[in-house]
């Protein structure tokens, strides 16, 4: 039994929305009658390798879910309560080769420089990548008997990004209701949020965001020119939040 | 770019839904004005190892792929046409861990025996799994800028499995579409017919029904007492076509 699972790409917004679901189950653990019940479900974290380039994305998502369970570890030895979390990490990496034609998962396709909203980012569309991954994790929220699936789409991705508008969510949340026959519910807190509303929103919940990838790009680094670097950036800043990542540039 | 992609699991439902699209494809490269370019497009078919306990029929699909490329090859060098067909297969096996509590990916629950309609059959129901693989397909569908998405689903999967209704065809259409900003079209040609309608379908293509594996146990042959078991027997019976299964019992 599963309080909910997440969507965690181990990008900001999917991890500024596990951290709000883990801290709003941790106060849950205080209320009403079911408190044991409650104990014992958690909340599971759903990451998806696809063979996506810039697959230091699925490390960031371990260290974000590393750092919820040495901070509930500790809570715990102070005698405090917290959810536990779970991860789940689904390897299907030869979907990159067959998705092809993504800057994102087609080594040949250069990830394109520039602002987010410019034309040039659909190249970084993997078709259908949200449908397969909300699949994917809503197969596991039914198998655990979650009652809630939390995707992190947010209002900026939807000029370039189809599966990230809010009539997808809502025919996504239909077609799992009819697929599986049950009433979970698809959770999208931040469809109608900007990205420097998501990042506040981390900074007032102390969201470990240093530990978040963005870049699209391979590297080491953010590469701070790509469509999704500019982006981060530009969200801290209208945030006037201080941007904890290290850019190449 | 591809005439069609069809999710082929290597039973016998997708594998004449394949075999129909195939010879209609072939067909049709004899019609219209731009045979050339019809000529270029081929068939994609898509299967998905889930980490099913009855793993054999990856290799029935594998086999199946084979007979038409051979059957392909013969017509050409007769100096007829065929279609061409590409075979994709996926490998996921580690959602097999994370669907647990289905008979058919968690090797600590019995496949149930008897009839297919069975309400035991429950225990055969991998949460999602339609959904999960049709995205996938439709990915790929998408990729190769197909026009259909082909699914082998029939009335007699209905009782059972919720993903196999009108209902959810029609829902994944809408969010594969909304998803996709594409009109892939989802054809589930066997939506109304039964399992013997089917089969008397294949015979009439001369599908090679003999390559195709239905039994959810993991074994050599078929068992025969499983409930896929039971219903591609009734079937191949009520159709009047001799069964090529070799069953156990």
């Amino acid at each position: 039994m599963s309080y909910a699972v997440v969507v965690l790409s181990g990008g900001l917004d999917s991890t500024v929305a596990l951290w709000s679901e883990l801290l709003t189950a941790t106060i849950d653990l205080r209320l009403g009658p079911t408190i044991e019940e409650r104990c014992a479900r958690g909340v599971t974290a759903v990451t998806v390798d696809y063979g996506q380039r810039h697959r230091r994305e699925i490390s960031a998502a371990r260290a974000v879910v590393e750092c919820w369970q040495a901070e509930a570890a500790h809570r715990m030895s102070e005698g405090r309560r917290a959810i536990t979390l779970d991860h789940v990490i689904v390897e299907a990496p030869s979907l990159g080769h067959v998705l092809s034609g993504s800057a994102l998962t087609d080594q040949t396709i250069a990830v394109p420089h520039g602002h987010y909203t410019a034309p040039t980012m659909v190249d970084t569309i993997v078709p259908n990548r949200n449908m397969i991954i909300s699949s994917i994790a809503a197969g596991i929220a039914v198998a655990r008997k979650a009652e809630r699936l939390v995707l992190g789409v947010h209002a900026g991705d939807h000029p370039i990004y189809p599966d990230c508008r809010p009539e997808f969510v809502q025919s996504l949340q239909h077609c799992i209701q009819v697929g599986t026959g049950t009433r979970l519910h698809v959770d999208a807190p931040f469809l109608t949020m900007t990205k420097d509303q998501i990042v506040r929103m981390g900074a007032d919940m102390a969201t470990p965001m240093n530990l978040t990838w963005s870049c699209y790009q391979g590297g080491n680094k953010h590469c701070g020119k790509c469509g999704t670097c500019v982006e981060r950036r530009e969200a801290f800043s209208l945030a006037n939040v201080s941007d904890p990542t290290e850019y190449e540039e």
